[in-house]
């Protein structure tokens, strides 16, 4: 090491001893002839002094961001000197040698937590923005996270296996990244969604606990925070229901708040997806603050109010809301535009007990009499409604919801909440998912996916009421974030299959596209199921970071590109023509010759 | 768990006991009646036993790899009937509950160590394969190898960082596999040879101590034992020299080989480059038998055979070789002529003394005499020799020793032989290499990679010598396998600069595919160096497996193809058109506008 201490861990115990420091240097400042740097490593900061003469001369030469060696002594602070703030306030070292190991040209931005450039020069310079101490700090604990978990799957004795990354094109809900295959020129491999097709035949294989920190790939349309490239702990097991994986992974997300100090009040608390649609508007409830949704359907049965004539009527109470100005209400209008609605109605509930708002005066005089108490509301408060189908209804009271805590400040930003969300359904009709990559032509698509089982009251008659059947699946949701979630899976080949068929995924076209799962389903599958935590947004939560960007080394911007690397870019024409692109690829007609030139195994080397 | 015990755990101290396993049909036998089924799981094999009646008659519908639940009692096994061969042989099972959690079909091939099907059959039905008790091993051990690296590296302070695997095309020495990008029609992402320029990033990033198992891709024709992904344990460390990265790679490989038993002595030899081909012909000896080439270029420097008269001729014995019939000797031309050599001269030392074979007639009487002496030989020995350029001619032998040795049985199969080989050199003349993808358009390329440091010696004089010049680097070797290799990196941008000037790659060329890596080398980067571990040969030497791909859950074949998905395959016309396949890239006149457009930070989504 060209070192003998880390700067950061001197302490005033090691006044005396003459130690070798390497770093960069954070700052620098002159005093009358004496030359003060802070010198930082990874363990933290430590101040060198260079006194008058030579040393301070040389030193003067040093800029932000030098990389230097320094020997020197530790010598306690002089009275009156020492920093409270930094752990090695107490010493300073006094240099007797400097060589500086390379210059450093003037910086794009500060090496400063407190500078705020913009999030594109970061990106650009990103070697450098991770100089700094908070994305330093959200890279170690990404590393610790991984840490953490891994200790918990394998004191439960689960193997962690390498799935392949270049692979079959399988359409999981998303668009597949390709890879052209030069040696089979025209044809392609896919970038794995997920690790969902091999794990499962893992379990097949009798592997029975597999685990992996695995790099998942969606070609997605990169709105907001989607990265192309993600990462997931997922996991599988074999011969468990619901109870076991729920168990492992409350074990596992223990482990992880632990590492910032929060212990999670354990069992997390279950509700089904019904009840949290219900009660609050949305499959991953932020349940930090306590506001519900009131369900109004049965009492607008009769209204007058066309509007209010819906399958499904609900209201959300703003406390205090009574006293928005017109340009604030009108604001909520635009708001629920904004998320596809028409509006939100309201009523203004005066102080006084009278109704305020548009809507009021539509109302029968009963319903006028009783709204106010039978959506929970009192004098001062705005009541917002929402009528229309059920789910979209729901919704965008669950968003009004989320809107009203944050506008009242009733989000208290340092609560932790979990909750599993379970009991979901297993179909949903296509044109409400609006999903342009279904599976199958049929009209139902699965929620989850295509291999969750039906729960065991649903498993012999979903195709009765795919719209009430319900999925053996469960979402583990955090402050509102969907962090995991997963399944127990159809192990019977029967019953995959009347799921494919519902789906409108015929027999051939199912064969063709998970033909090697079907198969392996007919040699005695274990039951089993699993979860995915979502790895980004978890460490994410754990840095209070405000971006999955802040906690990917090197992440991509919206499109899927990279200000660091100026990834993708232009192939040349050799390299398209190398790959095969434009190859047309063997017939299907012909797959026998092509299966026993590509298929011929390679000689073992030794 | 639909289970309360794992079978193969069963002892006779639980004899009593009502336990509840599952798992699948190992075996099944019928002795008048009464059943025995050998019931495996993960953990191992228990003898279930139904007894006559009931249980019996529907255990007789048990065909093999059922999947199964069976409820019964623990029982010591009748006097004598206990099997010694496997941890629960002292106790069967005697069943009283039998539930057929999934039928099996018949098999393609039996789950059963003993049997050898071929390969290809076996990774279509990999899930099958995975049953038996090597491959399932093979797949454990690897779990622990990176479990067992993870301690070493959590230990000593590692972050774990996961680098992009959708990056930039960059020359790195194979051929880049290519992800077209939807979102930037004509452009496209490379999927990365190694972390190689990110790992170097994060050490100007100051993270200083970086490790992943990283998936890498090479686009190689696949000959032999390559896969187009592959594993490797990816290291890089700050501030420190060759001695350091060495030390850390030992402190893996032991913890590695203690998984298996085998305690390797400290410090691990190390062996130069130039060493290892003069007295092994090999940048990777086999030292596990010691048999050494003899340099002979000074004995025949005034021979008369033309043949001899080249910069170097070399020697090898083969002990007691003298006695190979006609047909084997003529099998050696052949040999040396399928290494794309001319042949392999030989000459038989006779019990008399005298010499046999066709060259020892074109020596002169000299070295008739003397010949023998000079190349360690005794009578009834063979001596071959070869003779041409260094590097090529070296080889030849060290192949010819490596032959020998497997031939004669020298190798200890049981042995484990560790050796590091530095002081290579740091360029090789590119039609030396034969690299088809080399960086530059010089006579000059890297011999390992283009950013490896020259030693301290050579750092400021490569190009006087650049044949002779050497590298700060190291590979690590093990019974004739590189297992893993490194080298102190280039951290000033001016010896960068200086390395691709002498490999031909011009400024603007060089700033075109490395210029994010030249950019940050002018921000302060410390002095760094790394390490990584070809993670599936190092699993493939530990399970003494026979191919890479017995130690890889889902391997490919020869070609690249997956026999078990079909992949690669043809894609819709539907998908070639959504990635954008076949739209013309942006003109780089226009970049800007590019740029600007796919740039734009998307917005945090809280």
């Amino acid at each position: 090491m060209l070192r003998t201490h880390q700067a950061g861990t001197l302490r005033a115990g090691q006044a005396g001893q003459t130690v070798t420091l390497t770093g960069w240097v954070a700052r620098r400042r002159d005093h009358g002839g004496v030359i003060f740097i802070d010198l930082r490593d990874a363990s933290g900061v430590a101040q060198v002094v260079f006194r008058e003469g030579e040393m301070a001369e040389r030193a003067h030469a040093l800029r932000s961001e030098f990389c230097v060696k320094i020997v020197g002594e530790v010598s306690k602070r002089p009275e009156g000197n020492a920093n409270a703030e930094i752990p090695t306030g107490e010493i300073e070292v006094l240099a007797t040698e400097l060589v500086v190991l390379s210059e450093a040209a003037p910086l794009p931005f500060p090496i400063d937590d407190r500078v705020d450039v913009g999030e594109e020069v970061r990106l650009k310079y990103r070697y450098l923005d991770l100089r700094r101490s908070g994305p330093a700090a959200a890279m170690r604990l990404r590393s610790e996270v991984s840490r953490a978990a891994r200790a918990v799957l394998d004191e439960q004795e689960f193997v962690e296996v390498e799935t392949p990354t270049m692979t079959r094109s399988t359409p999981e809900g998303a668009r597949d990244f390709l890879v052209p295959a030069r040696l089979k020129p025209g044809s392609w491999y896919a970038l794995p969604q997920s690790p969902q097709l091999f794990k499962q035949l893992l379990m097949v294989g009798g592997l029975e606990r597999y685990y992996q920190i695995a790099r998942c790939y969606r070609d997605e349309d990169f709105r907001a925070d989607r990265q192309p490239e993600f990462t997931q702990l997922d996991i599988e097991m074999s011969f468990v229901d619901q109870d076991d994986v729920i168990k492992l992974g409350e074990d596992i997300v223990s482990a992880l708040w632990k590492l910032i100090g929060h212990e999670i009040p354990r069992p997390i608390p279950r509700i089904t997806y019904h009840e949290a649609m219900a009660k609050y508007g949305s499959d991953k409830p932020d349940l930090r603050f306590d506001l519900e949704i009131t369900e109004m359907t049965e009492f607008f049965a009769d209204t007058p109010f066309r509007v209010f004539q819906a399958p499904y009527v609900g209201a959300v109470v703003m406390a205090g809301g009574a006293d928005q100005p017109r340009r604030q209400l009108d604001a909520w209008q635009e708001w629920a535009k904004q998320r596809g609605a028409r509006g939100l109605a309201y009523i203004l509930v005066n102080e006084d007990g009278t109704l305020g708002g548009p809507v009021a005066k539509n109302l029968s005089e009963t319903e006028r009499e009783n709204v106010v108490a039978a959506a929970g509301a009192k004098p001062g408060d705005c009541i917002f409604f929402a009528a229309g189908k059920t789910s979209t209804t729901q919704g965008l009271l669950g968003a009004a919801r989320d809107e009203i805590g944050k506008r009242l400040g009733l989000i208290d930003e340092d609560a932790w909440s979990f909750v599993w969300v379970v009991d979901a359904p297993l179909f949903a009709p296509v044109e409400d998912i609006g999903d342009d990559v279904a599976v199958g032509s049929g009209k139902w698509t699965a929620v989850h996916h295509a291999f969750t089982s039906p729960t065991p009251e649903w498993i012999d008659k979903f195709e009765q009421d795919p719209g009430a059947a319900l999925a053996y699946a469960y979402d583990i949701v955090c402050n509102g974030n969907e962090i995991g979630g997963g399944s127990i899976r159809i192990h019977r080949g029967d019953v995959q299959k009347r799921v494919f068929s519902l789906m409108g995924l015929g027999e051939e076209e199912a064969q063709e596209k998970f033909g090697f799962l079907l198969d392996a389903f007919a040699f005695g599958p274990p039951p089993h199921g699993g979860i995915a935590f979502g790895w980004d947004r978890i460490v994410m939560l754990l840095a209070k970071a405000d971006s999955l960007r802040d906690v990917i080394a090197f992440p991509k911007t919206g499109g899927g590109y990279d200000p660091l690397t100026a990834a993708p870019a232009p192939i040349t024409a050799q390299q398209r023509k190398e790959a095969g692109i434009d190859a047309k690829p063997v017939k299907p007609a012909q797959p026998p010759a092509a299966g026993a030139q590509n298929t011929k195994p390679a000689s073992p080397q030794s």
